[in-house]
């Protein structure tokens, strides 16, 4: 196991009822701004629990914050926060709305034009507003850590940054509030987490026993759960079990001492920002190619998937990797996401597009051990076709 | 799945050498008391590498707290930070230290007679003096909570407190700082985190999916790398993961939304008050007499372990319930720890002595359902002969 520091003081309120709790967590003379998306928390009652939450407390409202969400619609957020003299900012959503939250807390105070935030991945950002998070849709783990994936959209630049600052201070998770999710981003979220979860795990053994365990808990969890979610959309379990593990998956636990792959982030990002796919669309891409580009030196872990995840006796070692590959492709397609470019109306011309907007980045070391290079991404795409 | 909220805000440094980072949590003009327990810190040099870390920074030390701190032990601390005028503890050493050093913290603020903290449990604490941590001895998860457990020598009462203000604001945990335990001490440890994750799991399934495998998951990793460690002393990884494990086992996490049944450790405490003995001693004893006593209404939770840690898949449902209990209890004596009373050359005198301190603190309704009454705790110690 290798060395590690962490810390993680988000708190978090979960279950039933428990937007009322924002009321604990927002001191009484602030200026609060709710962020949303779309403004399904309209239809489904979640922004009148936070009205309620927020009585004889002075607030504000920005939605419209939309998937990926845009470097140019945060701006305008950024001057309502100015013009309104915002204190907090409370976003209501997914994971889209909680980044681009985060993003508008930073950028709220930050002294320069925050476009230059994105190079520089966050590494800049020396104070944020407080935020907290009402989430709606299980799937980034944003609500409990420091990281948000912001794209540009003048430039199709998708990037992600992490400060500290921007963790938010508390998180409500009432299961209850996915219930109207449509099927697609029910299978978008539960795909989303199990990447997040192999980013961390199918790498090589460093003997990270918790951490491997831990990673296997919540892939079981997600395959159990992920399939009941579409057939029986308000079974409360079943909802609570997702959104906790897709919390766990991204909360910092299963990368402490072990190795990190995240090659299929760094490539699905690119193909969002080009063609706006979901995010959890090119990730069900990518994955199984690179897995399969990478069955060697993935093996043993592969090994471990298929026996701990999966259940997985029959068939010699290269037999079993192989199967482990399909199997998590078939779970995904069984979500509901395709998994495979032509399934998307994409061929091969993404692939030139891809590689240049990775060499663009200058991401040209992907993978656990630095060796996923522009010629591999070619390689590996075609897999995906 | 019940509602919970939760935040834990400690930071851990983990690994090789990370006794160095203390300089990056004390702050250069703190007036540190380092405190410590029978000195086995001095010859194995861990004390050398905090005094290292310390440098430029005024540190005084208190030595001999002893297992199971006691109140009256602690009452020479608190004077000692008085006079001294410390502003910051570092507990080095194991669980029992560190509660010691939690306790320190909070009575050196308390306006009255510290001895009031302990009927309260803790609840009338209104401030505490910060406090970081090295620890030396994986087990009782003290380095990662706010929990603490004193005894209080003159009237052989041992109390569990609890506040928010006395969690360590960081903790090192570096596995090469507990090579040099004797295996009485790994054995102990071992058990000892055993029996905080089957506190918080073995009771009743609510459907709480990822607290259930996060806790079978920690219940493998322990009783795999257990023996090892008992084997292969200075074996790095085995080492790191017990040690991950076992602070996991009680920071909170396990019990989110699930209920917990700590009769083992109710009972247990009083034995260790009344005899002496170890408090993982008590907690091998109690366990196997709990859990046969309460088969029926565990049983569901008993052949889940059977199925997901033991691997059991013989027998019938009783059959199963009953073995898993019995392999537990093998367990403990393979770690060393041995499971019945007359191996510490106790008797059935024990159990009206056991019953009246029970009774003594109103520890009447015990146990997940709150139906291990002293009546039931007579019956049930009749096993553990």
């Amino acid at each position: 196991m290798n060395n590690f520091s962490f810390r993680n003081p988000t708190r978090i309120h979960f279950g039933k009822g428990q937007i009322a709790k924002i009321r604990e967590e927002i001191p009484a003379d602030a200026r609060v701004l709710i962020t949303y998306g779309g403004g399904s928390i309209k239809k489904n009652g979640v922004l009148d629990q936070v009205h309620a939450a927020l009585e004889n407390i002075t607030f504000f409202e920005f939605g419209g914050i939309e998937p990926n969400p845009h470097f140019e619609t945060l701006m305008k957020a950024v001057e309502l926060v100015k013009q309104e003299k915002i204190t907090y900012l409370l976003a209501v959503g997914g994971g889209s709305v909680v980044d681009g939250t985060k993003f508008i807390a930073a950028a709220a105070e930050y002294p320069n034009d925050p476009v230059e935030m994105l190079p520089t991945k966050g590494a800049h950002i020396r104070s944020a507003l407080p935020l907290g998070c009402v989430l709606t849709l299980p799937a980034t783990g944003s609500e409990m850590n420091g990281n948000a994936v912001i794209t540009r959209w003048e430039t199709k630049d998708k990037t992600g940054i992490f400060s500290e600052l921007i963790r938010p201070a508390f998180s409500v998770l009432d299961p209850e509030t996915t219930y109207s999710l449509p099927p697609r981003q029910i299978g978008n979220g539960v795909v989303d987490a199990i990447v997040h979860i192999v980013e961390q795990y199918m790498t090589y053994p460093v003997n990270g026993k918790v951490q491997d365990y831990y990673a296997e808990s919540l892939l079981k969890v997600l395959m159990e759960e992920g399939p009941k979610a579409l057939q029986d959309p308000t079974n409360y379990d079943v909802r609570a079990n997702i959104m906790w593990a897709a919390t766990q998956a991204l909360n910092g636990t299963l990368s402490l001492g072990v190795p990190g792959d995240w090659s299929i982030h760094a490539i699905g990002h690119q193909i969002t920002a080009l063609y706006g796919l979901d995010h959890a669309q090119t990730l069900a891409i990518v994955l199984p190619a690179v897995w399969q580009h990478k069955k060697e030196q993935k093996k043993a872990k592969l090994l471990q998937y298929a026996s701990h995840v999966l259940g997985m006796t029959e068939g010699d070692d290269e037999q079993r990797a192989t199967q482990a590959i399909e199997k998590t492709r078939a779970f995904f397609e069984l979500m509901g996401v395709p998994t495979r470019f032509s399934a998307y109306g994409l061929d091969e011309s993404v692939i030139p597009a891809v590689v240049a907007k990775l060499k663009q980045h200058g991401r040209l070391k992907l993978g656990e051990h630095g060796d996923i290079t522009p010629d591999a991404v070619t390689e590996l795409l075609r897999l995906a076709l």
